[in-house]
């Protein structure tokens, strides 16, 4: 039984090696139990148009339940690549048609691969963006909860900007500040979630909707959409939900990358603000001391890695024509792609965290080193009534005197100080981090259950 | 009067190429008028926290006002250019204090550039979102006006998948189809509008908030946010809005771009769909019977551009350590670039749109090419009976002869009774075509007057 | 048998997610059979350097040649995937112990993973290198051989620019043009090829050489290598060839689908230049009348893609501190990703130009439309003394004449005329063309040859 | 006088937002004085072949050089400007017409823009690309140069894996490594160059060649280029010069963004291994002590950013038909854009790298941090007989306990020791690395002379 599901008005046969190259039967397995559930709208649909019976109905439901079950049991992808099919979609149809005899034929009845293709698409893109947002709020929350252990220790440091130190702050301020973008993330998610969720393809044909009666309505209700798609053509060559999907995750990982960027910075004796545990450290083949924090140099790679791969899913749109071409299936295994690395990528990210250790004394010990204080005696002047450009210059000159003679700035005035001295929200000041904090874990509670 | 802004530390002169080469004041002078907007708003909570007196406050908004005029004027410009300022804001500090005195001294007070440029940024996303949506509304609203015509005039044509024709159409389904991606991408810029008005920088400092009592909560409303950024570090780094904005607007250019791209195609005397007016036409320096299509060209290959230039703005922040790094320049350059760029693309798009005219008569008789009915013919049959997969096969069989023969499939039936056929919500039936036209205008007119 | 190659300093185990993400298998499996040829080579420098006896040197090379046998027959990739190796490196080294008792434990002496995976990669690159310019030499004498054919046929047909009609032209000399290309992308080969075989790392240790006195100039000669490589440092960590490599591969697909895109739009009927045989075309499953010309669609997406992965590799690279950091395995496997899927694509695209047969009278029917001969009656124009402006301004009034009343330029004069009309070497007159296929193909026989 | 060179053939005039918007003038006035060079080959090659006489030839030489004089003095820019010009090639010819009577009509005879701008593309990327080699050389010379003198000084470090200590190094080893890059960069623009100079397309016409007798070889010569170009159709859309010298750019950014990012992370006090002297350094508006290697910074933001311009300027290239389209104006602008920003770029890394100073002091106390010698012992261990896998995990447990203890792994072996242990060319060790200085001068003295 051939995978092919068209060849009618052709002669000779197709070249093998060139349906291999058009086959993304590898990049769209993660497809099939999507497909699945879109067939079986699909056959309901068949069946309240009248275009088949209800024993076919019963038939082809059963042989999409066993196939379901051969997907959950791993049995089904030996089988897809033994078949050489060109897609997920073919593979899933001639299990189908081999399982329920006559009845199979009539599965993609009225039903074009586009319309089936778009409408798994979406399905796929729901789930993933409903784990990502977990995924992206439980990085959060576990940096919060650090945050607030740190609150409770009071460590302090030496908050840099341009790697060179610039003023002392809690490091539970540092972070609450990086457990942010990972909020902002999960609402990124939390919107293509909903996008997803509202129009339905099925039963938009290959362009032009089909001449069978089928109920777009109840397809769409049957699968959790909020209505079908408005216009035949524009539904089966959209991709937007699977790119604003893929862009939301090249996001959340350029974000991690930061994070981890920052990580392997403080794993260096120079600074030994970070241990990495064992389980999350690699060593090497020839010198017997390394402990490298290779997870989250990983982590960093794979954020410039997506960051292209998304760009060459948005370039294989640059001037194509409207409605399908077999372009799409590459934007379409782009995205996918991007999505199951980000996945992966932020489940590591998150695992590695876990074996994070922060040295306190280490990073007390350098709060003061580059003159961190600088800042403050210069408020104190403005506060005085100096101007800030009178006092920043001043201040200028002391730390060049400071530096020359390798002396202190104020050796009255320290890291504590400098941090309680803070009168703006959102300051790093003790009692605006608690605030922070509370803040954070609100929001966070309220991601966690609305979709 | 130099425009930087420090250097009390500093024995040494900086060196001047480094300091051209570091300066993006090109790239940020369409920022200009949205510091004037913060610095007045920094004012305000200067004045509130009792750093200034009101005599300052107001020599300071009168020299702000007078830069807006300058801005607005034009003469801004050449003053910044003249100063060599590292940015747009060094530029207007430096206007400030030569207009007023010892006053413009305090215009600095408890503020950073970081908070200061992060706050800017998002006045001007803010504004830019909102004209990109009008903009993209605007391009949806004339492709679907000609809609309508087209409904009305009964346009049929044959719509293709890879460039071989698929099935006849109207032309006003199409261009419905075709206004649909404009419509998602208003929305997406809407979003970017909302987020982006959500929480004010100002008072962050450079990293960790200020030990002034600077009013956070009235600097964000005076400048419309909903509330202060909650933590000082998250906030001076984030560049999420202008990368969103961004990136809506690459989506943007990319949805025109497709567009373009079948009106590039039409416009050959090959297909001769299209005409375009001499007013978006290009000749050829040597052959004089050139008629370019210029503007459509450009479209698709700004399209490509944006899609690197969003790449490479995400390139610059994998693995950049959080807080502030000077990379973030270049981040918001790039961000600003595209933006700029998408608008002039989009603008040239719906200019070049409204010099496109349709021939109908060539679309109407290439409707039928390609045996466009094979699909209602195997309907038919499967309507009576036959499994889906045997009537493909018999139809399929039955293009080969015909193509083979240079006959017709079936002479009684034209491309209006295959697009009266259609029976699916979605469709191109005139009857669902009129209801897609009308819940478009519907939607617009809304998306017209929300953000 | 574990296969970290690393541990003793380790107290806890490694969590094994961890190291799958970490895990760069799937991708270098390609460069099982490098790897073996590498590690043969160091058995001879640890021989020679007396670090292994003779015994144990046999011991390792019959290992050796065990496992290229395994990799060869297929057996070796399940038993790498079941170990749950890092890369193939450590598979390879797993093997060899596991088949050489204890001499295996001396294969890794004087060598780390840096030095390893450096010079494996470089013979991968040669090889590859040399396939791709054979691969795009076959390509242009493909085409080259298509222009020949044409050349002999007098196929006439117009040239376009921005799709519209410029001048008529042989479609031999269009062919040759297409060629072009190709031959320049050999050349790129040939110089990854050349540059490939200069410098040989092994030997260069982790990063600063080895204590054991390993013979560098055998093993580099031994690996048909110019000379070792100057400096242990820059050597490890140098993936330049890899770029160089992978860089010529995405030109070559950008090149290729740029021909691809000119036959998908020649092979639809407005056209009507291009039958694509049965062979590369696909069907549809809903419209049994398609004959869709994927194989060139696929291309041309595939161009697309590689351009994205290539900024994503080099993007890895961006700002991270030389030597080696774990993102340099990205960075390989974007690599080796990168030239494999070009070399399916490029193997898939010569494939389907096969199955491409020319509508010669399709062709030389459209050769005047869009008044193509328009230049030339402005050349004689001038050749008579009118100057090019005023030429042009005439024949363009003309042009507008002739296309308001439907009529012809000038009857007599058509588009062999024009073509027989061209006097400038290089040109599309016959002679010319027939001067430009001999030298491509003596050209492409020089290629053919040479590295 | 209008700077279109079209027309006859419009009725309609053109809208003058599209024609701003199709303007590459801008990004095209560093063409200016090739694009004169080009004109003045042209002159004489119509000249030989007839189509004007010598004085129409000597009063357009007058002109060009009048306007060659005007572009070096800085009078053109604001004349293009003010003329609306589309691009600098309609600039200077509308000035050769207001300078030149009638004769300026008869410098576009037998010209296309098509092969101007091809011609005119090539001349530009030869200077560019033999200033680029230039500039690579002597970034590599400025490193070697600081090599020799540290090595002279005999300065020790720990060179990093991971940001992880490995083993001991010399710092001239590490900087002889880190000019390395540059030399190959230098040998990337050394091809180009090359390739550069291959084939002239001038006379190449729209795309078929040209009616009139024009003298190729002659204009070849002229302009330094070794042959008139094959086959018209192909030399004026080949943009492969344009983009390899785009490529090679963005690489030697790329490189160069590895050693700035060594460079910010050695100037944090964490380190204290690098001052940037005031010249090249920033501060801080707000905190007055700071001061940052921001010069450094851009140099790898630069990087990122060049990388999605490079992807973006390929990308317009992917599925657009061969031969000219508009397009190729955006990939034009985009590669040009790529050279001026990267010859910025490298320009400013040389300035800043002229700042670095070293602290050996610094470098030499952390030498032996990390258990750098620890590979040393093992290598010990083999060398009298263990095998390195019992090796590497002996000394391995034996880091783990001095960990443990605080302890160091030897006291007896120092950093010098280790350095002096190795063995094999192109190592650490002092003779090692006094040989490959030595081979870097000479062959960059090699490459200073040769194109």
């Amino acid at each position: 039984m051939t995978a092919l599901q068209w060849g009618g008005r052709f002669g000779g046969a197709a070249d093998s090696a060139l349906l291999d190259f058009g086959s993304s039967l590898e990049e769209d397995l993660v497809l099939a139990p999507f497909d699945v559930t879109c067939s079986l709208a699909h056959v309901a649909a068949l069946e309240s148009a009248g275009v088949i019976g209800s024993e076919h109905a019963a038939t082809l439901r059963g042989a999409l339940h066993a196939v379901d079950a051969e997907i959950a049991g791993g049995a089904f992808t030996p089988y897809a690549r033994a078949l050489g099919a060109e897609d997920v979609h073919g593979a899933i149809d001639a299990r189908v048609r081999e399982l329920s005899g006559g009845a199979g034929e009539w599965l993609h009845a009225g039903r074009s691969r586009n319309d089936q293709v778009a409408t798994t698409l979406l399905l796929y893109v729901r789930e993933r963006a409903r784990t990502a947002r977990h995924r992206a709020h439980s990085i959060a929350g576990a940096i919060v909860a650090r945050a607030r252990e740190e609150l409770e220790a009071g460590t302090v440091m030496a908050a840099c900007t341009h790697r060179q130190p610039a003023q002392p702050v809690l490091l539970a301020f540092m972070l609450a500040a990086w457990s942010e973008p990972f909020v902002r993330a999960a609402q990124r998610f939390a919107c293509v979630e909903r996008d997803a969720a509202k129009y339905c393809p099925l039963g938009s044909g290959a362009l032009a909707g089909s001449g069978l009666p089928l109920d777009r309505e109840r397809a769409a209700q049957a699968l959790g959409f909020a209505a079908p798609s408005r216009n035949a053509l524009d539904a089966i060559g959209n991709r937007d939900a699977a790119l604003d999907l893929a862009h939301a995750c090249v996001r959340a990982v350029v974000d991690a990358s930061r994070v981890a960027e920052e990580l392997v910075a403080w794993s260096a004796p120079a600074y030994g603000y970070v241990r990495l545990g064992d389980a999350a450290s690699t060593g090497s083949s020839l010198m017997p001391q390394k402990r490298n924090p290779d997870p989250f140099e990983l982590v960093r790679a794979h954020a410039a890695k997506l960051v292209g791969a998304y760009a060459g899913a948005l370039a294989t749109l640059c001037g194509l024509a409207p409605s399908y071409q077999r372009d799409l299936q590459v934007t379409k295994s782009q995205a996918i792609a991007i999505v199951e690395d980000a996945r992966a990528t932020l489940g590591a990210f998150a695992r590695a965290w876990d074996a994070v250790s922060f040295s306190r004394e280490r990073m007390e010990r350098a709060a003061l080193d580059g003159f961190t204080i600088a800042t403050d005696l210069a408020d104190a002047l403005v506060a005085a009534g100096t101007s800030p450009r009178e006092a920043h210059a001043r201040i200028g000159a002391q730390v060049a005197r400071a530096e020359a003679e390798g002396a202190a700035l104020d050796p009255s005035f320290d890291a504590r100080a400098s941090i309680a001295a803070k009168r703006t929200r959102g300051s790093t000041a003790p009692g605006d981090v608690r605030d922070q904090i509370r803040s954070l874990e609100r929001e966070l509670a309220v991601v966690e259950t609305r979709p």
